[in-house]
């Protein structure tokens, strides 16, 4: 990017409304150059960025931020509004330690209103913005804008039927890319299909537009005149027919060309003067203007930093997922039972080949983690094994049902936890650290918690028939790391590993269980003997493996997760209560994390090999 | 109820389709009385209950059970269909321990093919049920009831997103009352009543049902002509004017009236000869036939035993939930910031005067807590102070709202978690035994347990005013109990009763603190000196609270809550950590706790006054 480009003269969004139309289309095509080239270096969400772009700078140019607020659904595609949010310079440090996030964060910029990361909470938030501001007798507007895919969640829903009829100065914005992460599911996806392709409700609409447009700087006064137009073409052109949206009580604007940067315009004055909600249903391409993405958007989706020539990604070595899907296939194949369930991350989770060889027992439910545990619950009390495959942030969302729909009945369900554990670049909203605290306060339930690919294999094995009600198997992002050439998994509830003579026992699961067999090596060459026990079923804690514990002088437990409510926690208590006298450490993450490296979070938390050495080494304190 | 009655008569379903139109008037008739007096003696859910009797029948008339497997979402108004399941006879037990329960339960009846207790389960249930048993090529249907409530809460969407347009042999219907608990809130409530009064659309759709009635014993056969009559009609009196649920591609038929068996009966006949899933809406009354019930269908909603003549409860002490109400009202006036939320539940929570006095800072969301508390979140970043008023056991499905809406922003929202702990009659599905646990998995969050109605009144004001980020405070259902004349509450996080040089202290939070007191009375008439200390404020912990109770020999911990995750673990751990060598012995909830009176609950699980003594004068085991 040349110094002479127009974003680098955009140092907050009042600049922008200098600019030309010609200008604002050339400043659309820097942006873009801008996003590919700081994606292809640190990886992050490419496709829904440039999907955006346009919509972004009509957005800013028509409304006053940070007065006026945008709640950015998901907060994934919030790159453009970062680069003429002030963030120009800074966007190179996007998804790094101490960098920019890769979402929207208040404490970030005052142009950012409200935290996303996960989908769907957008109009709800937006909605309670508005309600404040009218209180407090504020004249801004709120707008969310949220993409088809997350209207597949149910709160979006809960939002929308709340929101609409308000009064509030509330503008929603589909970005309608037709799919959301891959192919957008449900009867939703193919409504907003059916909307896009009536042309009759386009030119009246743009007719709508256009006559708007003379108005642009008229005022508020004008809304009677405006009203009646729409009211004419309603009644000449479309009867009494209401969209979805109109029924759920929104004036409905669209579809638009979300590409128009003067459409976008127009249609955003327009509901400016609405004295209702309103609803702008925008059509955009996702990965627009880089061929490799708007070929292959959900190849292009969350990406790791790719060869901006070939988009061919840096590396692409095997991981859990991948390991996770090649079973999946295996034992759907000799058993007809077996389901397998995706809240929209049939890529992610490795579910892409199920997808295409079990057709019948694939299930992508959009994203709504809730109706996925409860029709899994559904599936399993009509004699099918539900495989709910999900990252561990977003089955926090599932609690209730997990709880209620399932252990309750005690049913056999089986929630593959993927990137359980600290997951590195995405940050706060996306860390893993939660599930087997929230999971272990829910009776009739196992977690197992594998080391290594073979491990998940047989774990899930376990999972799938061995195991009654609720069966969880969380494994981290990423692939195999060291373990050592003896270790070998034996299917039993625990594992030693080392000298069970030692005076210091290092407790551990899952992933640090690497990091554990590293520190030990280190201390074994200084004289330093300590015994490893690796916790393979970490919910319901084992007895026996406490008891045997207490045989060691000094225990210290490495757990990758939140501490309170966690595992650790736990067995220490049972320790002591069984009357251990030794001393018992605790490391375990107390708070949210933030991005960074996978490694160097770990680092920090005290939970990579330096680390574990260091605390076994300095004794107790 | 004479023993002649058609009601005694009946042992299974199929001895209902011996019956006559008549005798099933007769019989509905008959239910009626018998839920009348089973509810005016045990309390349960009464209006509900009333609104669905001709459905019930209806549906037992044409569909058979147990293949064919009808969900009640919800559940609380599936008596009638229990008195038509072969329970009868012990109806009179329900809501008792050991007696029927309230809910539809598995292991009760072969006729109960999913339990319920939290809303809008249903559809996600049925459409899972649906597809095993498509998968399984079996021929059933699988029917959800569910009510236009909650049909406000986003996972009755995403069940709807989802069975939308599926081929299986599933059959939505919806209750619609015109209210939830409480009247019904928000857009779709609004839309539904729109649907209800199209008389063309009722008179085309009765003619569709005239036509089938005639082919009603010809077969799958005919579905074709019956497909033309309705495209004909389609066609020629709606043009391609589709409703809502038409929309998300079901077969909509509607609506019918309720409490016409034969309307009932001939739609759902229909519904089975359709291709596509159906949508099925039927309106009734609430309380229909029981004029208390019917003029007032809110205060009939859940409702304790009373007087069959009057209608009158029998006993109406005040509660916790009155005296959080009135604080509310109290604060709201002098401060402007106070909103206060209810998910459909403005009576129960005690918000009803401020539902009248602050009707713009008062939002009832419908049955949508994942909403409630993004929504909250929106308020307080717009400047507001939103305090969601919410039952424990419902608060179990905003987890991931509170931790990444509210917390993660440090967001200064209040949660009023009213029912926490032992709720007694409605059993496991209601039970507020694990806010404790899954609130303190969460960083940023502040829990008060107030003991007696002062406590209350303070606490609220200490989250209100004193406590960053999130601030909960959790009270348990019914009123006052004992406390010690001399006690009383000093703002501080715990507090120390009694004697401090004792070598045993009891340490209990909330309720309990009741009979912990109780207790220790009870144990110095036995000369057995016994402290207490109460924690005020439960999360997180009191580090100094920990440490003084080290002074103590013995610590006996008694939580109503659920001890994986609880504070009782956690706090025991921290006291042995720093060196305690007494011996901590922790009463705690391990499992689900089935319905009984709170006394006979909390007796079971050693937490009366009864229980702490014992558990103290046995010593440690």
């Amino acid at each position: 990017m040349t110094d002479n480009s127009i974003l680098s003269g955009i140092k907050s969004p009042s600049d922008l409304k200098k600019l030309s139309a010609d200008e604002l289309n050339t400043l659309a095509e820097e942006i873009r150059r801008k996003i590919v080239d700081t994606v292809s270096e640190n990886g992050g969400h490419l496709a829904s960025n440039l999907g955006v772009v346009e919509l972004t700078i009509a957005l800013h140019t028509v409304f006053d931020l940070p007065n006026d607020k945008i709640i950015w659904d998901v907060g994934h595609q919030s790159y453009a509004h970062k680069l003429l949010t002030g963030r120009n310079d800074t966007l190179n440090t996007i998804r790094t330690e101490n960098g920019l996030s890769g979402f929207p964060k208040r404490n970030e910029s005052i142009y950012d209103a409200f935290d996303t990361g996960h989908s769907s909470t957008s109009v709800s938030a937006a909605f309670g913005i508005a309600c404040a501001d009218s209180l407090n007798n504020e004249k801004n507007f709120t707008i969310a804008v949220i993409g088809d895919g997350a209207l597949t969640g149910g709160l979006a829903f809960e939002g929308l039927n709340c929101a609409g009829r308000s009064k509030e100065r509330l503008i929603v914005i589909l970005n309608d890319n037709k799919m959301s992460i891959s192919k957008n599911v449900g009867s939703m996806a193919r409504y907003l299909t059916k909307l896009r392709i009536q042309p009759s409700y386009i030119r009246a609409k743009s007719r709508v537009h256009n006559r708007l447009d003379r108005f642009n700087k008229v005022g508020r006064k004008i809304t009677n005149t405006i009203r009646k137009i729409k009211n004419w073409i309603k009644i000449n052109l479309f009867g009494n027919r209401k969209n979805m949206f109109e029924q759920l009580g929104f004036n409905y604007y669209g579809p638009l060309d979300g590409h128009n940067i003067q459409q976008l315009q127009s249609a955003l004055i327009a509901a400016k003067y609405s004295r209702n909600a309103v609803f702008l249903h925008v059509c955009t391409v996702k990965g627009r203007g880089y061929e490799f993405a708007e070929k292959n958007p959900k190849d292009y989706h969350g990406i790791s930093a790719f060869d901006m020539e070939t988009g061919e990604p840096k590396s692409s070595a095997k991981g859990y997922s991948d390991v996770f899907g090649e079973f999946i296939c295996e034992t759907a194949a000799s058993d007809k039972r077996i389901c397998a369930i995706t809240a929209a991350m049939a890529m992610g989770t490795g579910l892409s080949d199920f997808s295409q060889k079990y057709k019948n027992r694939f299930f992508d439910v959009g994203i709504a983690e809730e109706h996925a545990v409860t029709f899994a619950s559904g599936l399993a009390a009509g004699g099918m094994i539900p495989v709910f495959a999900v990252y561990s942030t977003f089955l926090q969302r599932s609690y209730d049902q997990i709880l209620h729909d399932a252990a309750l009945q005690k049913l056999h369900i089986v929630l593959a936890v993927d990137r359980a554990g600290i997951v590195g670049e995405d940050g706060e909203t996306h860390q893993g650290i939660f599930d087997v605290a929230f999971l272990s306060t829910i009776p009739n339930i196992t977690v197992f918690a594998p080391s290594s690919f073979s491990e998940l294999r047989e774990m899930l094995h376990s999972a799938i028939y061995n195991t009654p009600n609720i069966a969880a198997v969380r494994y981290p992002r990423g692939g195999e790391l060291y373990l050592p050439e003896d270790y070998k998994y034996d299917g039993k509830d625990y594992t030693f590993v080392g000298n069970k003579k030692s005076h210091k026992l290092i407790v551990t699961y899952g992933r640090i269980f690497s990091n554990a067999c590293i520190a030990s090596k280190a201390l074994e060459t200084q004289g330093v003997d300590v015994c490893i026990l690796k916790l393979n079923k970490i919910e319901p804690i084992n007895e026996k493996a406490v008891s045997e514990a207490m045989s060691f002088g000094e225990v210290y437990f490495f757990e990758e997760g939140i501490k309170g409510g966690g595992i650790g926690e736990s067995f220490g208590f049972r320790m002591y209560q069984n009357g251990f006298e030794g001393k018992f450490s605790l490391t375990a993450i107390n708070d949210f994390v933030r991005q960074a490296k996978v490694a160097s979070s770990l680092a920090k938390l005290g939970l990579d090999a330096g680390g574990i050495e260091k605390t076994v080494l300095s004794g107790m304190d």
